[in-house]
């Protein structure tokens, strides 16, 4: 008995070791062999991914380079042991981005967007997009436009949400960027009324491009005149007059109205910097022609998508027309990835992204005046509270740009004396104004607003009769 | 003894059922526990999907949809059912596509170069890319261009594998589209040696975009003159001449040449079509000035990108300035996507998409031919065999377009014709040619060309005296 007992447990022992063997066998080669299994956290009902994970996989690949938080790879960049290289902040350099170049220059120039690369990166899984191959490679939507009627949706959708325009009864149009609207803008408006060439306007300080576009595009149809308010009183002109008008404005922050009126004055409302990250929102924007970028909306300076907002129909006609001779419409690959980044920003009403963009650029604010505080030297701009609708509270605002200001009477070229410093910048002649003024960004990314806050403390406290905290 | 042995092998016993229990749950929770564990065939060596996995199902599932092979469903379509709507060929309805609309006319009108869409959805797994959230969120790329070096370097490849272009010692700029590149050229061209305006000229038929976008945008500058025939003893004019130069012609496929030479003389060489798909390559383009497209190459009108090659440096540079102002260049998504597509075709030198494209083209010129072949009343355009270096033998063409001539003396309207036999297309004067020729798109989906056979068809057996089988 105690011999046959032995024997069925000598049976059932091998048995059990054998399913043994198979379990482990099986979990390993799952996890090991020829093909993988892999973890997902997502929530989408799907069976298995077939065709999209090798592109998936790459994708992650690339983002997993690390380039010490001073840099990251992407997908197209340079290929260093295989995969992306890392693309480096301005003063890091080395694979990985460790290495700080002491002597490098704080970038505070131009206005790449890259403060809101955080917030992407936190909202990596909700934020990206598969472009399948064979995605819309027609010339047109399905309903014979250059638009997608999605993205119109979500625009007019976010726009009533932010409480920053009205769009209702108004046509809208897609451009590659506020640039290319602004262009088709001018156009449209020139000849409106009147065989003589337009005259083009915008108060001092104002943004570089709308001069330097008009006197390349426009010439024969459209000259650039400057400051409107030489204008006021002369608006019986021959021609028609365009002005600018940038709320808030590049570069000084103020919420500008229009200084001039009448039947022959036609005015382009450049909002690009109207949001929360930037400005209180007093009221939402009403106009015959406003124009939008996605550009300092969600910080994708680089994927060149705008909108305008039109009232008129024979502006909206003549505006298209220039789109379609101009360049067939926005890029679809361009409207697919607007589509999800404001999918991600309306699904809360906007609260995260502006919440984040506004804490962002207060802190920023806070650190440039306490920095400032104790000069003589330098002032700053001085833009009074408004009411924020959307945060329902009076806030001050926290603008793109600083407009620096050279108080000493010798500091004549502000941008002279900043680049001296190791500070970079643009001077206020860029903006047809006084080169006593520059302009600092302060929407960069972390790296180039902390090397300024570093670089202006230095030449701060360098200062003759310097404040003492 | 025979009692401690049995003590044991109960140990090992219990032990082993405890740990095949151990495996059994691991493998059975892993596989449909919260989580899902997922089949990846792909051998990217990646750990797992974290980020990604999400859009990669969101694609995979607008992808699943079945549209009957008569549309497909786009992740930024329409939405039904909770997942993007089936989006339709033209004369095909309901909600799966299922639906053929008996009276609808035959789409033979724009160049929409869908006959490449099946190419891609066999390719699904190598031309797929994931966009991340923070990709590239800058103007330009870390170079200060904003010109990714990577799809550079792909464009050049490309063209020494296929031999259609030699690339070296000449600038390249990008667009959106050969739309805008031609654009940008006009005005590069325009006053380059000359205070007068210049005139631009191209050989009848030529596409209607070339006058359309000069007298839209540069009649200060240029005006548009048409055939270069004219003026071939009037060189010595005081302006400069512009001439277009398409080759392959659109739209009568022919390799056409320039036709004016001479110091004032200057050539934008329109190369959208010179691609193995529609044309013999007897040698490569080496010019001063020639524009391509992803439309023709890769079939990806939406995405509108095309490149140049210029090789003088003031040309270029004005070009530049002119990309730079009109739109700061082209979406870096674009670029992105663009250089996937790319990626594809130079991994086998081309071999697979112009075999496939070639083929097509081939099969649908053979149908077409054998279709008209019946007819007395209509007749095609007649283009010389050409050597194709790339496919190293003598080959008829299968251009984009039939250039159909109506040849009744009383058809004087050869596209109202056709339209009366509900075939869409595009009528001689649009081409600035006579009537009595009419364009047939025969690169569009498989859908509308076997409408357009089928339309022709009933239109060829209807005539009095069609020639007898």
């Amino acid at each position: 008995m105690a011999r046959s007992e032995g024997s069925i447990f000598k049976l059932c022992f091998l048995c059990s070791v054998i399913a043994n063997l198979f379990f482990g066998v099986n979990l390993y080669v799952g996890r090991r062999g020829v093909g993988r299994w892999k973890w997902s956290s997502d929530e989408v009902n799907v069976q298995g991914l077939s065709w999209s994970g090798r592109a998936a996989a790459e994708a992650e690949s690339a983002a997993a380079r690390e380039c010490s938080g001073h840099g990251r790879a992407f997908l197209d960049g340079a290929v260093a042991d295989g995969r992306p290289a890392c693309e480096c902040n301005t003063c890091y350099g080395g694979p990985d981005c460790s290495l700080f170049l002491p002597s490098c220059s704080a970038n505070a120039d131009g206005g790449d967007p890259l403060f809101l690369e955080p917030f992407w990166k936190q909202h990596a899984e909700s934020s990206a997009v598969v472009v399948a191959g064979w995605h819309r490679m027609s010339y047109s939507f399905s309903d014979q436009t250059f638009l997608s009627q999605e993205l119109e949706s979500l625009l007019r959708k976010l726009h009533s949400q932010v409480g920053n325009a009205i769009t209702d009864d108004k046509y809208i149009l897609f451009g590659a960027g506020s640039t290319q609207l602004l262009n088709a803008a001018v156009h449209a408006l020139s000849h409106l009324n009147s065989s003589f060439p337009a005259s083009a306007v915008a108060s001092i300080p104002y943004y570089a491009l709308y001069q330097m576009q008009t006197e390349f595009f426009d010439s024969a149809d459209c000259s650039f005149q400057g400051d409107p308010a030489h204008w006021k009183n002369a608006t019986n002109t021959t021609g028609d007059i365009i002005e600018f008008v940038t709320a808030p404005n590049n570069p000084n922050g103020q919420l500008n109205e229009a200084i001039l009126h009448g039947p022959n004055v036609k005015t382009i409302h450049d909002r690009a910097y109207y949001w929360p990250h930037f400005t209180g929102i007093p009221s939402p924007a009403d106009e015959d022609l406003t124009i939008f970028t996605i550009s300092k909306l969600t910080g994708h300076a680089g994927s060149r998508f705008g909108w305008a907002f039109i009232r008129n129909e024979e502006v909206y006609q003549r505006m298209n027309t220039f789109l379609q001779l101009n360049t067939m419409g926005v890029s679809r690959d361009t409207q697919l990835r607007a589509m999800k980044l404001l999918k991600v920003i309306i699904e809360d009403g906007g609260r995260e992204i502006f919440k984040f963009g506004y804490k962002t650029m207060t802190k920023r604010w806070d650190r440039l005046r306490k920095t400032l505080s104790m000069s003589n030297r330098f002032s700053l701009q001085k833009i009074a509270p408004e009411n924020c609708t959307y945060f329902q509270k009076v806030r001050e605002p926290t603008p793109a740009y600083a407009w620096v200001k050279c108080e000493r009477e010798e500091d004549r070229n502000c941008i002279e004396i900043l680049n001296a410093a190791k500070i970079l910048g643009r001077g206020g002649s860029i903006f047809h104004d006084d080169d006593r003024y520059a302009r600092l960004s302060l929407i960069r990314s972390n790296d180039d607003f902390d090397l300024l806050i570093s670089r202006l403390e230095s030449l701060v406290s360098g200062e003759d009769g310097a404040k003492i905290m």
